[in-house]
């Protein structure tokens, strides 16, 4: 198998201006969006009324997330990184201070060492200049839950956008910084994600996937940056393939019967509407057969690993604040209703 | 390069049954659209005030294009085939009789053979039945221009996503089925298509992609459903692949400084948001050194042919007229403001 390269090109220039020529793109494509360099981020052009401002960011390679969620309803600042790398601590600061109405600061990181430091970094720098700041840790990923043994714990991946959307709306509709964190911090508790990959993702101007896989096998738990699985498993049906995400995160979350969950399938890059679909149907129809309701659902491309042909799976257990909160209108680029 | 076998897998159960699971999920997701089956079509769920309908569709495998444009502001009911392949002549005739309100319905149809046949055999019954019917076909596919030498002629491609939304917004405004017909032939002729792949798309279930190509080399002027292109030209930039796009669609809409166009860049299928907004970036960098305004922009993933990475670039003159209908709100799965 691992003689059989896989040739990958992309639409680019020099792999070096690659994210900050596609954010040049975006914000050209959407007027609501403001790109502010030296340092690089996004901010809502129309800033709207005064309100606890969300900043989000991390690194690049997972587009739409996260400045295809700035907007009304969602975030007011995006801080990109290069491809797969955290965003400076520098890039938060700022992005943090311009972003701020005086209300205070909410950050939403998702749980990566060098994003985790350098939004501390930031956070703790903003303080010191007189902007509050509190940070929601986004842990969703099931597959690097290693328990009680220590290290850098869970992942983060889809119940960020998740995060986004709740806290967004709470923030629209006037809620304090500190209500916000606890919102937040009760959203990731609430959430599960689980992934699966059927092929590794290439670097832009790189013709080499970050894995390859046997014609037989799936990579199970995979990473939003290319880390390999927690397992190899046999290649199969979606049915199959989705069971083996159901199940995890059905037990975690300890759903049962008569309990109302979010559901997101996601396609991590390279995956087909036609697929994420089929996918759904089978999530739908697992949960159905344990009696879990599927209340909300998102199905779509909103969190990639560049051109990974993979789907990823996030569980939210609903109440009703979070049902009226996901259900509030939002407008950006990559979500609207 | 051609024994270096590119292995593909989808997240599929039984490819025959691929395109009626991914219908079953696609309205699970969406409420607001309805599944018929025996024939297949996909209707609105919430039928909404009396109107013209419209009814488009075609083969599957184009994902978001027919299905994720049914709701209010766009189709009424959409018409899925095989992948690839139109559909019957039955399953247009009963969608088109489910949509009718009794105030006629517009077909809008992309130009190849089988649609284009079915369509009007449809058209026909149902105008024997009561229903009156005018048919749009778009062929705005500028590689596919065989001048006057008679052919099938220019097929039809993203335009469609313009006709759709632009008719969807007259007719959501009043206007009757003659001049919706008018403004949808009116529109594919200020459109023009063009499309770059960087790699063929497989059939579900198949790991052969329709063509391969030598990593120094792109199919120009490629066809939607695996159709080999006009030309190969050389790999080279984003910069340089997009002027080659462009190039030629603003010498057949005979572009001017001072016009005004509606952009789509639109991902083929496994081209992920960054490689798209650098795309757009530079067709709007051409656009701009040639004085023609970028008045409206769609970036995004809209047209597929399956896993192609790809992408088509759609140009349409617009005149106020458009412009306000573009603008108009629409609420289906893959289109919203």
């Amino acid at each position: 198998m691992h003689d059989r390269a896989v040739t990958r090109r992309q639409f680019l220039n020099d792999p070096d201006d690659f994210v900050h020529e596609a954010l040049e793109g975006l914000v050209l494509a959407h007027p609501g969006l403001e790109l502010h360099t030296d340092p690089t981020y996004v901010l809502r052009a129309d800033r709207g009324a005064p309100k606890v401002a969300l900043v989000s960011g991390g690194g690049s390679g997972h587009e739409p997330l996260h400045s295809g969620f700035v907007g009304p309803g969602m975030l007011d600042a995006a801080v990109p990184g290069a491809v797969f790398a955290s965003p400076t601590a520098f890039q938060v600061t700022v992005a943090t201070k311009a972003a701020d109405f005086g209300h205070g600061v909410l950050q939403i990181v998702k749980n990566y060492t060098g994003d985790v430091l350098n939004f501390q970094i930031a956070g703790e720098i903003s303080a010191e200049e007189g902007t509050r700041v509190q940070r929601v840790l986004v842990d969703d990923d099931l597959a690097t839950d290693t328990g009680r043994e220590g290290g850098p714990g869970r992942r983060g991946t889809g119940a960020t956008v998740v995060v986004e959307k709740v806290c967004g709306a709470a923030a629209e509709a006037g809620a304090p910084l500190e209500e916000l964190a606890v919102l937040g911090r009760d959203t990731v508790s609430r959430s599960r994600s689980m992934a699966v990959a059927l092929s590794g993702a290439a670097q832009p101007g790189s013709a080499v996937p970050s894995f390859e896989l046997p014609d037989d096998e799936v990579e199970l738990g995979v990473g939003i940056h290319g880390e390999r699985g927690a397992t190899r498993a046999p290649f199969g049906t979606a049915g199959d393939l989705m069971r083996q995400l159901v199940d995890p995160l059905v037990a975690d979350l300890q759903l049962r019967r008569g309990d109302g969950v979010l559901v997101l399938v996601n396609g991590m890059g390279a995956t087909h509407p036609l697929e994420l679909s089929v996918c759904f149907r089978e999530v739908h129809r697992a949960l159905g057969e344990l009696g879990v309701e599927v209340a909300r659902s998102l199905v779509g491309t909103y969190l990639t690993s560049l051109d990974m042909a993979g789907v990823s799976l996030t569980f939210t257990r609903l109440d009703d604040e979070l049902l009226r909160l996901w259900d509030a209108p939002v407008r950006t680029p990559a979500l609207v209703w």
